[in-house]
């Protein structure tokens, strides 16, 4: 077989965790490693000794480079990804994909033009429990849903770069839009500065989904204990994704309430419960990390589009940048940009692709 | 001993818990109880044969009682305390103290000026973990508090008179005032109507405290595994109260960022963590709704303002009646009045008192 | 409805929870109550006004009673059971039983002999998590069932009387003979006299059930956090019965090992393991305590036999007395005596009866 | 720096862990590694191309090596570690030592006779919450040690080469030596053959302590959830150890029974409970296994002692050799042999040390 030649740029916090899997998957070659810091590359050498350690950037976009991966502070995704798509580079990009929607926008054209992939680690897209939670979720096994809430809460990692919504938040929000097929249409956040004096740390956000669905998330990263929890309610039953269980993530609850109105009038307005058993569904093993690159892989090969491509990108961009303006201007409430208008198209055409290094050789 | 005597008016939901309770405590003597469901009457001629039960609430005003507890639909608080306060009653009544704060406003004055103790059922401020959290936090343990974060959900207990912000979040926002030694200043305040067409059964509330501190409360009627959990975060320290845990409801956090900012530059601007062990206190235990009676009692017979006095329940109110105009009103933020203006003042004069007929026969 | 009449002799520690459920208990009364301490006796004269109380036990075996509940120390059991059967009563005996086996099947003799019902508390047999796990293991849903493990730990109450064995273990022996719908044939136990000189406060006994089944269970005085759990492992699946939980008593783990020899060769023995979801029923509520006394009234009244009779009681005691002197001498396995000796009949005759005081004024 | 060259004979389950370790710690190289299986050396070929991989164990005994790790089946321990020890290589084996104490007393003297560091893979005396568990109880923190309860329970990984005693229960009982710093006098053990026809697959052992202090220990192969929970009840606090939970492994309960009797009668004897906090003591990180090398590496460098050294693997396999009998002697108390006979000598002489390869390099 042959293989897949990667570059990472970036090896910082995350990066080390991507060149590991990387590293590790079969059908892909590490080639190149580029980061600014000596001490890093220094730290890679032992254990990835025939892979090309460098200090710029540059020496990852050579020819005998397939695909690009970047781990790198997030103001910096956009001009290295432009970068690596001109170069005619397959891209995956660390979430969140770019800092503004304009160039989230830009990259996912780019990336459609030229027939590259293009892929953002919104890497709980790839995680068992979440695809579980969304096929109990589209299957209709919990009724209509009624509304969604989020956690995710830790003590620690301030970024410098990025405040705790940008850092957090592109999770929670590509889960949502994952499990309800759907977009939101308006975003209001609220928040604190509690440690740094202009950087939020903790932040709440409202997402209005269509069809009156609410979704809700709380990012903090000043938490004493570590939360990560969803929680999905449906008129027929509801489910609680909690990522922080060692095991036994997803639990459905056989249990909700019943409306019976007899003759339509509020007065007459009847409410029963129901309260059943609890269901803990078998949910398959794997690295949510190393499922996303080996999905990356395959897109590559097989010319087809990644489930979180430049577009689901730049939908989860669109939602940080409104909530960020609504955090800075007391929690008013942003309507979104029309989707149309961004050119998110529900039955995208297939990825036009440009034939690989990897692929001519095969061919 | 002489023994006061009590009235109750409603026994419907939470009735039942007061009249057990007034029955069980010595020096109370339960007189009347009127509530206009005669079978809720029935049920209780067995227990309590030596009561008399009626279906007019006027009998619960008359001569021989001294105290009357009113626990009806919130609309009626009003006019019911209103009348009973007129009949030289020292009343007890449910959360929410009233509708409206006017309301409220008008029922903390009349009891000052007749030297009645007027009480709200804030029943969490006599609950012995939440006393010790706020001796955890006034004595400084976990040092400055930034921000404070409630959830109170479970599935179920739809009310027909008020949607769930009136019916949960009174909990939240007393317990947060009383904590924080403070009352807040802004508010707004996000929901849904899930089920109903138009009372919201989930709701995001958002208080701003003096000082920065953000204090936001969830509360639901649509969750599937109740919650009732309450995170104080500190700069030195942070606490979980968590009042669903059989045991343990308090764990203090010896966790912290620390800021170390050398030159006062922000661009300096040096985060580090420190992850100590946790702490569980002993808690000394007792049934919240007995202490808050027995502190009741203790204040009519003394002639002390209870903790939470009518005062308290006018504070409480505004904060709800303003978070409800926001969640009708998208969302919005409400500066709440100013506190001078409704008299609410900090050294308030001790509570003049009427001498009640249980006093007289003691005297 | 003519009501039963019910005395109660012993006010202690567990007597006023029998005491309350009784008053509570439609169809029961509760005429007289005796203890030898005054203060007790005290303590119940507000609450129950009309029920006689004394001090001596002989008051409440007069003709009035139809019903003796004994509820006093444990070698008091068999002369105060045997007079009130003597006397005609239908007698209820906190476990254990008696304090050796001759004195059980001298009562459970007794009893049948006048056509007395005759019953042991055995609260957990009517504990619907427990007869809700009953019904899973006899249906055959987690197959042959190959071992039980019991825990119950607890700081605190020692008696002064009876050491942990004999106070703790009667309920975990009851519950694996009704779950197992069998009784051992082997005990031996093994413990620690840790605080009193010569009183065990913690035990691990093995009961050894037809075909191989191992039951084991530990009880212990001494444990920092309360546990109450049961696992009962089938060759399908797998049961936790946890009555510490507040919720969620119950979970039935679809998980297990296959077992595929090929050639019936030891030498070929293959294992696999399946590894499904978690199920976790919903188990009707009530308070046992009120179940178990339902039950017995119902026996009384319809004639029927005691699920936890007096021969249920012989075959825990027999099993606690083997078990005591196994943990005397140094955990040596014991044989249990043969049932067929001790008259235990699988099929036994329905109860031969005696009318009571409240059947012929019904007659 | 010079390295320590390592050679790894087994490759099958623990082996890849071993390894991967030792391809990380600074100081040490991986040299050789030995399987039967050609499957299992391809595996590694990838990740370690600079090792030399070998179906012959004799390859890994060759000069180059300082040091061998043996993770091989339990029957192979012995005639292995001897021939390395002739070969003059320090060696490090997996848990339990051997199959019989002869053979790791003979195993002990060996290394001792020719100045090698022997070592023993008992994991948990490196892992942190095991090492400051011991350093509460050796304080004195919970005042005298009445009873220590171990379990370690969990779904799967039969072995075929030896029962569940055998596998799982040498964590327990060095985890108990250690903590205590004693070693049982007596050992009895229960279990059942659920699976195998032969083999146990669950079971329960009783270790008498000097002082009367009882150790009990459960270990089972069928457990539908994961348990490893270590119970060290002192006559002024108690501790649990719980390594399944993610964080929060040690908890220190300040819960305990006090004794009052005035008088030495036994008639006299009173008891009152004290129900304090519980403190969860920050416990630092590391994974055990790298520790466990660190310190094996460490040894051999300074010439120290192991502190899971031949001998302290001897007093594991003499009381597993012992329980194994009771098991199928239906549970006899055996008294262990006096560990005088077997030269286990408290204050042994420090390890007289052959001068490695990789020492006479340094010198």
């Amino acid at each position: 077989m042959t293989e897949l030649h990667f570059g990472v740029i970036g090896a910082g916090y995350w990066g080390p965790h991507l060149i590991r899997n990387i590293s590790e998957i079969p059908g892909a070659q590490l080639s190149a490693v580029a980061d600014l810091v000596p001490e890093r590359l220094q730290a890679l050498r032992l254990r990835y000794p025939a892979t090309h350690l460098t200090r710029d950037y540059r020496d990852v976009l050579t020819d005998g480079i397939d695909a690009v991966v970047i781990a790198t502070p997030v103001k910096t995704h956009y001009p290295l990804a432009r970068e690596a798509l001109r170069a005619g580079k397959h891209v995956l990009i660390e979430k969140p994909l770019t800092r503004r929607s304009s160039e989230a926008l830009d990259l996912a054209r780019l990336a459609d033009q030229e027939g590259l992939a293009l892929m953002v680690g919104h890497t709980f897209e790839y995680n068992p429990a979440v695809v579980a939670l969304r096929n109990i979720v589209q299957r209709g096994d919990i009724g209509d849903v009624l509304y969604v809430d989020a956690a995710r809460l830790n003590l620690g990692q301030f970024r410098p770069d990025v405040n705790v919504l940008w850092d957090l938040a592109p999770h929670d929000i590509s889960i949502m839009n994952f499990i309800l097929g759907a977009e939101p249409t308006h975003v209001s956040a609220r928040g604190s500065t509690c440690i740094h004096p202009t950087m939020h740390d903790v932040a709440y956000l409202e997402l209005r989904y269509p069809n009156g669905v609410l979704g809700h998330v709380h990012v903090s990263w000043l938490e004493p204990a570590k939360v990560r929890r969803f929680t999905v309610v449906g008129d027929e039953k509801m489910v609680v994704y909690n990522d922080v269980a060692p095991e036994e993530k997803l639990r459905i609850y056989d249990k909700g309430v019943i409306r019976t109105t007899s003759s339509g009038d509020f007065a007459d307005f009847q409410l029963s419960y129901h309260y059943g058993g609890v269901t803990i569904p078998a949910v398959p093993g794997g690295e949510p990390l190393k499922i996303e690159l080996m999905h990356f892989i395959d897109c590559i090969l097989s010319g087809t589009r990644p489930q979180s491509d430049g577009w689901s990108g730049l939908r989860v961009t669109k939602v940080l940048e409104a909530a960020d303006k609504s955090l800075r201007n007391g929690g008013t409430r942003k309507k979104l940009h029309d989707s149309a208008a961004l050119e998110i198209i529900e039955g995208q055409a297939p990825l036009r692709r440009r034939v690989t290094a990897a692929e001519e050789a095969l061919a």
